[in-house]
């Protein structure tokens, strides 16, 4: 051979070498069994809590597209006149927020101009007025005089929508809306996997729909909620939220293993109160709002019907989570649940060079010592089970972080 | 010395000292070959799908932040009226959710009443309608009165918003919806990086954002979209999506690879049919909701307009995924891919003990015996080739289970 | 024994072995302060940063439910009219997205019939306009007409929504709503640990609640947030966001440690401009939108007010994290970490065998070589240190990938 070349092959031949780590078998019943047991815990939990309960195998999708219409159902008494659906409802797109308006306080045939304030602001004389003078009060801007409210009663005068607003009435909320249904159509697609389901099941006939209504024990699939039920199983007391108001949350839960059959892909619902806050506390309790319906009279001049309305404001949320199986996942799973029984030696390995019978035994087959000072080297080779021994006695008070660096 | 100190100093010099496995070294070509080909794919498992597909040496932030303003432009005919934005498009705000109405059945003129039901209710005498009274029918609450409808038709009477609404009535969608035009904004932020971009890219001109229109193949980030465009790429069909309705889903897609050019982080726009549920299953297909519009008479009295409105509804869904180089990301998959390339030293061991020639020997090398049996420990000095033999032949049944313990 | 019997003992015998590396222990100075810093910095960034920075000991939940209310307070004057919230705020329903409206470009008394454009259709005769007839126009659908617009100024004609906005109309922004103040109640859930919270802390009184006011340094948890001070907390202008309109963000972030006390789960508001954007770019800046107001004359004719609103936009957006004390993250990276020590070992290797003196002996101690040739075989038994020296030789050019081997 040409020198260079025989180096490149004695190179190449180094290169092309495998090295494994030598091994001590300790042929013992003790640590045996203990060592079997330790592995048999590590797959059993990749086995169990890994690939089957956590479903470690498949690719996950949890950018779930949603698409919500809701529609509500019902007529209520309210005022001696029937509301529906375009009366109570708001906003009206049938999306996946919106409010039912249980009660209302209603000041009609407002007009720009001067008026008394209707709260707080009691006065006898101008001058208890003027210091309020282009401030903003209860409904309006305050002009500084102070004006009649009813009899015996004066209150400074504002300038804006007159008459204002007597917030303070009592009123009945509308006890129908219990009884109101709510119908949510809800589709979903999972984009990974290009998958789509909607909530009506292929099982959910024309004619179930038409009658049915959710029952958390028996109609689970129904799109189908009467306000009362959700009410009731976001354990919610349908008297004080109506005249209150509040926020329920419908929440849709689609928990999709794709690796079953498309029917077991199903939507979940549940119920619960968002404003929970509300009803720990006493500011600000419940949930209302002010809007205006705006109307002219001949003259062109505005005028304008003021409502605050008490409502309950429900929140269909959508959320889901599909898996499939896939190749990459199960193989890094696998590798890493086949790394991780080779955990067990640390343990065993505490065990066996501090806790068992012939540990220093153990710990003259498992260790060789090599120092940098000659005279040691010497020594070792010749009194080798010697040192050991000495080697063993020292290292019993560092067996902990010992163990460990066996082990990578 | 002291003997303390003597202890003292002997302790730390056992603390500093380093344990590294012993191994054996195999010269042998086919496991050599073998060993470095496994090294191989997983490096370029490492490189290629970890470091250059996942970009796994960059932190990632997908908590996008997003504003969305939408304007729809278009003039369209319908009931010999020409119909702008205001009368068409609900909510009017301009956000991410909007529908665009392309057909109203419209019901003028209702007052608070009683009136008979236009649907199902036939009667021909009252005691047809008493079972009724005071429960809820298709447009208010039964009287259980029996009212003349038509000529020769009698239906129950209501109470409620009078005259009920016709809504079997047949009418054109707006067919001009298919050339408005949506107008989209939006900008986005990735709080981690502070990063801030507009779907506006600078190469657009003032010019060419007034007069172009997205296209898939030339104008992909033209911000301006045609109805009829967006309905194409969805695989839709305008007349019938105008006719039952619809939900339509516009995602804005931002992959940005911060470590590159600015220019490099752009919007990706793609559309789909949100409510697919509609096409698959004909129970209460498409989109409608109804709402009204409020008028007063001279003397005080509420009249409404109601309307039944078929719409397209768009949703603007916004999502996004930044990544940025980091030294923290990168220095932990260098280590996991570094350790992970001892994964292939399990192959290697079953490989090596099993199904090579001469696997008997390399047994022999890799595994040394101890036993606390004493007299096996004698055996095992004295005739340690033939002990391993031994070993290696019952061993063969287990090489799955036995060969992964090596490698930890 | 019965030899079948025997067999299966002896199969036992060898199912129950325990097998751990052979090690090296390396008695030096130097190599024994590396390895144990290197175990150190390991075991310092576990601590540090993966456990009490990452907190990975805990079971994390991003998965926040939320309710936002919001309610507006203030008066404004704009155009000798006292605005209130009805009149300013839409939607009015006050959720998380709600719009201020800070100027108005109104149109009053539109009917549907003919009129001349208002901008850029400028003619002087018919013909100037018939190429433009059917096709929709700034506010209509030309006729292909043209008609008197002012003295002198001819137009095309349009049908639609007559007379047609003049867009083009200064008008001043309602400088008012600086002053305006927006209450925000937010109710949060992280479902996983099924733990409630809303933004009044119990410390908040009644009292304090009415007459607070945010402030970043102060009052850091008052849930009354003037809007002037939002905008001065975004950095933003407010007379030319009240000018042009723009969207505002609210961010309210709970970042909770369950582990600790109730009290230290607390909001954290930070404000941002979302259409960052509009800043950046002068192509259509701002936020504005359009709806109507919709009346009857005494003869059934519909009329409206156009208005086209410019608003700053408000929204609320809510995320949270909360993690709780979990045994099972806290063992997994328990396991991570002393895993992870052993890496150590790779570096302190490459160290040792290549760089530190001696490098030589401790090569012959940590590796044996075993061949495939038969002759190899023998004189590695006979001539070992002398083999291991050579192999030293060649590995030398090898030591990354090398050193990379042994640990696994």
């Amino acid at each position: 051979f040409h020198p260079h070349t025989a180096k490149m092959w004695s190179c190449m031949k180094n290169f092309f070498t495998y090295e494994t780590t030598k091994s001590v078998v300790v042929k013992s019943w003790t640590i045996g069994i203990i060592n079997r047991i330790v592995q048999l815990i590590i797959i059993s939990y990749f086995i169990g809590w890994v690939f089957i309960w956590e479903k470690a195998y498949q690719v996950r999708d949890t950018a779930i597209e949603s698409s919500v219409m809701t529609k509500v159902k019902g007529f209520g008494n309210y005022n001696n006149r029937v509301m529906d659906v375009a009366d109570y409802v708001t906003p009206t797109q049938g999306g996946s927020v919106f409010c039912i308006i249980t009660k209302m306080i209603t000041t009609e045939n407002q007009v720009q101009g001067y008026c008394p304030e209707t709260e707080k602001y009691n006065c006898t004389k101008d001058s208890d007025c003027t210091k309020y003078r282009h401030r903003p009060g209860g409904y309006g801007i305050f002009t500084g005089n102070c004006v009649p409210f009813k009899t015996n009663i004066s209150m400074c005068e504002i300038k804006g929508w007159c008459p204002a607003e007597i917030d303070t009435i009592k009123t009945e909320p509308m006890n129908d809306v219990e009884n109101f249904t709510i119908f949510i159509k809800n589709s979903i697609r999972f984009p990974t996997f290009n998958y789509t389901k909607g909530n009506f099941l292929p099982s959910i006939t024309n004619e179930y729909i038409k009658t049915c209504n959710f029952n958390k024990e028996k109609d689970i699939y129904c799109p189908i909620f009467k306000v009362g039920d959700i009410l009731k199983n976001a354990e919610q007391n349908f008297t004080q939220l109506a005249d209150m108001g509040g926020v329920i949350g419908i929440m849709i839960s689609w928990m999709c293993d794709l690796d079953k059959s498309d029917d077991e892909c199903k939507p979940l619902y549940s119920f619960t109160r968002l404003d929970a806050m509300s009803q720990q506390n006493n500011v600000s309790p419940g949930y209302n709002f002010r809007f205006a319906k705006y109307y002219k009279m001949e003259n062109g001049t505005d005028y304008r019907t003021l409502v605050k309305a008490f409502a309950i404001r429900f929140d269909v949320i959508v959320n889901g989570n599909a898996g499939k199986f896939n190749m990459i996942p199960t193989i890094i799973n696998m590798v890493a649940a086949f790394t991780s029984v080779g955990v067990g030696t640390v343990l065993c390995d505490i065990i066996l060079l501090n806790f068992l019978k012939g540990a220093e035994q153990y710990k003259a087959k498992k260790f060789e010592e090599v120092s940098d000072n000659p005279l040691d080297i010497q020594s070792n080779g010749l009194y080798h089970s010697q040192l050991s021994l000495r080697h063993t006695h020292f290292k019993s008070s560092d067996s902990g972080a010992f163990s460990i660096d066996h082990f990578s």
